[in-house]
């Protein structure tokens, strides 16, 4: 297969060359602007995480650690360095509380610290720094291994569906829901994506469409309400999706409208799979009924983004951002480790027992 | 069961006192205002039209009506009064060519002033006041039956699922999905309804859940892609929409996102009703196949009601106004008639081979 598409793959975060300053695209400025920023102080650092500039647990994961090696920089010769950067580390860390990712870098990095403790701030910080890239390539690595796995079920011609965003800005290189399909268009395959947009905080729209259209891939944009005619007017041969948290029974979670997506493959036949990291798979969840469903403000329904309001003062909203998909409309689960089918609570936990996955639950 | 929700019903077009006016609620001002305005010159009028000012094909009909009779009360001493009033006709009837109960009512209009082209304008004038109020009170006649109807399948604390707007602004008083929840609330049912929103021209929104909330109905916004996650919680019992065309198998066409909640409440095992006058079943459509789908600009997707677009530039959309709900989806058709139910065939056949309501086909 001729590789004709090789794709300019956005770096969303990167240490500076000289090391004390964070680089990352500011998200909240999608699709109008690429814009590129850079953090060095601690309240800048804090607010981009704060004020979604940078978003995607993975993605805040790594920017976390670049954030704290900054940091570190920038105080090598104070007198008392370890106990700076340990207040550095709570302060990103109160940023966003939720994120695991987060939290999970920072102890990462707060560790070789403590490990190293006796070395000069000088002989630290290239260790910090190793660190730091170390958690970046992994979540590169593991976006890769889900998009080899999620390509194996593509083929010339194909057409995908997909709901919110799961890509490469809210991870690393080639994203996960996203990874198949950047990975085998890269190599040359031809295929043609519809994004749902994903009311209501577009991300799908803003994000997924620009990321696709970035790289060069054949993507149609749609309203959530479209997918029924999408798929029957058959368009639609496969849908992939991301996921938040997988019970052990294959009850996945994962934004709203995920639920709806998976009836609609089903009554029209089409394979619906959902891509995401093992660290995702959660033991302590038998079934939907263990994963709780987060309810946001009604004014990202009624006003968010518009020029007015669009709904009449005082109505109700009901506004859940996740929805649970149950197992039986899966097709499969595909990790890092493979691609995962039913029976998912036997298959699942098989695969549990193996070696853990060192990263943490991924957003 | 207690009168006890006596609702005012929005009277969203009349003809002022001295029959010079049309007045009508401006609904691009809705839902932030309720505001009323009167229209007199030819030009007004068409642009009211034109600028969707007035919409939803009864509403566009019995408004033309009374804006014949407007312009008709303000040449009566014109010498070439019958000529004037055709070309005054024809001009209304340009402002938006597909709605066909716009040309509908004109006709009517004009042939009760062929058929007495012997009066004098002065004694003409009451004749086309009454055939324009006749227009409407049929609408309201019509929209009454459905409502009586489709309440018959409501009881107690039921919880209703609705897509886009088929309430009174679109019709006259009570509208047809919206007419038996509005009729069962005023006579005192308790009920909830959840209003999709449905993207992108947001008349969920901005119209449904106005109505609903004027008349004090218990309402619920929702996003289209949640309506899946309000069914699984069990507060979906039965789900009313409005209809733009039903072929003879009784496939439906309806708004963009109809098709997709009538597969999510099978899923569910939850009832899906088609409501509309009996005029919008097409003897020339066989099944779906027959129907087409209008496409709309991308624009409405991308940017419409935004600060800023939120989609990247370029993006390629698919933007269907309409999809078609197969006939195997619906438990039932509700016209002014009555309920159809299965097998749609044998019964729509029988229902139209019975006199013939004198309506034309409604949006």
């Amino acid at each position: 297969m001729p590789m004709n598409n090789k794709i300019r793959h956005l770096e969303n975060v990167a240490l500076s060359e000289d090391g004390r300053e964070v680089i990352i695209i500011d998200q909240t400025r999608l699709p109008g602007e690429l814009h590129y920023i850079r953090l060095s102080s601690p309240e800048e650092l804090y607010l981009a995480i704060f004020e979604l500039k940078i978003r995607g647990a993975p993605a805040i994961g790594i920017f976390a650690a670049y954030g704290l090696c900054a940091l570190a920089a920038q105080i090598l010769n104070s007198e008392n360095f370890h106990q700076r950067l340990r207040e550095y580390g709570e302060y990103l860390n109160s940023s966003r509380p939720t994120a695991v990712n987060l939290s999970w870098a920072i102890q990462r990095l707060l560790a070789i610290a403590e490990a190293h403790k006796d070395r000069s701030p000088q002989d630290l910080l290239p260790l910090l720094q190793q660190e730091a890239r170390a958690i970046h390539q992994q979540d590169v690595s593991m976006c890769r291994a889900i998009a080899e796995y999620g390509k194996s079920l593509l083929r010339e011609n194909i057409g995908i569906l997909t709901h919110c965003n799961a890509g490469p800005l809210a991870t690393s290189r080639y994203g996960t829901a996203l990874g198949p399909i950047l990975l085998a268009h890269e190599q040359g395959m031809q295929l043609r994506v519809f994004a749902d947009e994903t009311r209501p905080l577009l991300q799908g729209a803003r994000l997924t469409a620009y990321e696709l259209q970035q790289a060069g891939v054949d993507t149609t944009l749609i309203c959530d309400n479209m997918a029924s005619q999408v798929m029957k007017n058959g368009w639609v041969d496969i849908c992939f999706v991301g996921c938040d948290r997988v019970a052990m029974n294959g009850d996945t979670a994962n934004k709203i409208g995920t639920s709806g997506v998976a009836i609609l493959a089903k009554h029209y036949g089409i394979p619906f799979y959902v891509l995401g990291p093992s660290s995702s798979i959660d033991k302590n969840c038998q079934s939907a009924a263990d994963i709780p469903i987060e309810l946001r403000s009604k004014e990202e329904i009624c006003s968010k983004y518009y020029m007015k309001p669009m709904a009449p003062a005082g109505v109700k909203c009901y506004n859940p951002a996740f929805d649970v998909t149950e197992h039986n409309l899966i097709s499969g689960i595909i990790t890092e480790k493979g691609i995962i089918r039913p029976p998912f609570r036997e298959n699942l936990e098989k695969l549990m027992s193996e070696a853990e996955w060192e990263g943490p639950q991924s957003e």
